[in-house]
């Protein structure tokens, strides 16, 4: 018999224990964007795809793709998350072009951070937007995404500003 | 009695139809990208992350969640995938900063593209990368993210260059 | 040894067979409704819910639950659904009770029927619009859901009135 | 640049904030039915189905659909289920027509009522039975579903009678 | 800038491209035991555990997870699967020992065999007997799971005798 | 009118209650093995499967696996799981026959024991290695699966040797 391998000695996939964390409230705020042209830009204003408000589904996109965090995140534990709110802004880059900010927050009170609910939920609602946009045009390009803020936990606070 | 309302004709959610749609091989190619510190690096090439082998998790995911896409987007049509291949590249940005590029391809024999499938299998390998280092850096960004290529079905290909 | 139980021959469960079943397109047609109170219907009008957009949210949730339809019925098969389309129309019962009704339509170009699929999906839609407005009241009546039309499939169409 | 829409303050999707919610035990109780006709009701109670003991699998069906509660509904918190209870009761109306009357009771022990978690498995339960007997009449009726009772939280208590 | 690793050239995870294989109905029988004391075998017989009908339930179980391989196991093409069958017949060992042998039998109308639908249905079914009968014994042992017979598809048909 | 069922008290299912439970760190271990012969126990060694690196895809099924629990078995709760490990080893049986052994450990801070979710994850990493290397030999046997080990919770701790 040879017993030759322990692959979690050698840093094979395992999702580490929090068993011993304490549930606190904790909260994270992740930053996305997508950059759309003008087009679909007056096209969402007006409500004027035939799939949809696409900001509208986009939230509820983002909501539930919260909620499917740990499924979709191999080692990601599965947490009760406490809220979700999704908020939108829009930039104008030039006459051709405009980015729609996602800013996606995400609540729990639990023994582990909310980093990447709020990193899928801002990702999916970028998804979202795209889905609901292509028909006009495939060329849309979602922006760089990134964690804003996390509090809560032991290991202290983050914060960076907006790139 | 009031009949005020018939909200799809003012532009609320719709799966649209694609039922007279041909049943054709169709793929799609999306790309994203992660930009990591020098230590995220080379822990991430030196299979050193407790959470385990960061790219090989990182695939699974990309995989996984390609077969999840409609559950994710909300107006996406559920379509059988006939494949999913996510690839990786570095690159060195400077000392100090790396960018690891996803490629994401789908393939799909059916009625509809797989455009939301690449840029979601392509967006979740991010994530899961962010997820399994961000023990050592929460400041990761993941890069801009959009499709590649496109053909299949009788709208015409779609192709553009890296960004 | 003792042989004494073959189940499926004493109607026990089983998905039945259909894989000699032609694809063909289909559609299926369901009514579902909800009884509110002026309040809740005075808010949902004037989009005055903290949880947002009433009917917008709620035509998500019907259409994500066709897809989601293979899964929550234990005997459904699980088929391709090429469209869904959900609508409303308010009926004023009395000054002090309205009522919402959900028609869901569902298309699918398989091997077998819809039904379960548009059932599904009115019956979740006016599931949502009790979630989001029993903060104001909990005394809400989900109506009859019933099928309305069938079409497609060897077995011949079905069509019944209103109740 | 413009910034001109805060969506949230104008009442689109968001899941609200429990955090500060207290965990204690709740309950809710929520009632369905379906009417069938004579045939169908002889078959159920004689085991005479082909997709398996109706009842049996409805039971299943809203059990599992309990756990499932929010991915299908969208803005209804995760919360960990501690009990599920679905029951059936037999309503003769008249010598064609009959009622299966379907009760169902969930129990957690969170920070946040399961009022949905027993409307959607009392939903799920009259679904599942449509599905089993709909190749013999597609003409079955889902009746009023509503909330029976509900305890626990600091909102305080509901209670209606039977309609 | 360094482009070191091609990852799926070097083995790493992908789902293998099935858009040229032919559809064709294909079915596979699985077949796995649970080997239960004399206690559990007089209580699952006799309909005597508070979780439920024990057979029952765990036909449901293994049905519904047939429809959910392909979230189970990463790189399995999602397929439509057409009918599913579990079928159940006791073999008394001993005074003190019952096997319960388990076999499912899926098929499909598709590109790609359904050997890992039946397997995993073999095992959830053998699974939630576990389940449902743990309360009682712990020590219940899952017998040898494996493929009887599988049809259908161009790389021939497979068949071995039971263990 | 007839009154004639109380399903539940006749031994139908429902999900017991635990909500009196108390929350404690609760472990379980299952074992699983697949016995594979010589050609395939080379290729995993060498990662020379094309649909990637076994055991790490395995692992990550596994673990995946475990978060499904209690969408697999219908009457498991849902529970929050601190962390998941899998690991193997492998034992030569003869120059033909390999068998690599599975063991999949799981720790909670809940209600109720973890059992279920140690056998899943122990069960769905075999299958995973049965899905990748079955191109090669369709004649793979996964051995008995069983739990090693329980501890917390009132019921008091289960050991028992490997078989």
């Amino acid at each position: 018999m040879s017993n030759f391998t322990h692959f979690n000695e050698e840093g094979r996939a395992k999702m580490v224990d929090i068993s011993d964390k304490k549930e606190t409230v904790r909260n994270a705020i992740a930053h996305s964007s997508i950059q759309v042209n003008q087009e679909i830009h007056q096209k969402i204003v007006d409500h004027d795809f035939k799939k949809g408000d696409v900001l509208g589904v986009a939230q509820v996109a983002g909501i539930m793709a919260a909620k499917q965090t740990s499924s979709i995140i191999p080692m990601c534990h599965p947490i009760p998350i406490s809220s979700v709110n999704i908020s939108f802004t829009w930039k104008e880059m030039s006459e051709a072009a405009y980015e729609l900010h996602i800013t996606a927050e995400v609540k729990t009170k639990g023994s582990t951070g909310v980093e990447m609910e709020a990193l899928t939920a801002a990702t999916a609602t970028a998804l979202c937007v795209y889905d609901m946009c292509k028909s006009v045009d495939k060329g849309m390009i979602i922006g760089q995404t990134y964690l804003l803020h996390k509090s809560g936990g032991k290991n202290g606070d983050f914060h960076r500003d907006h790139l």
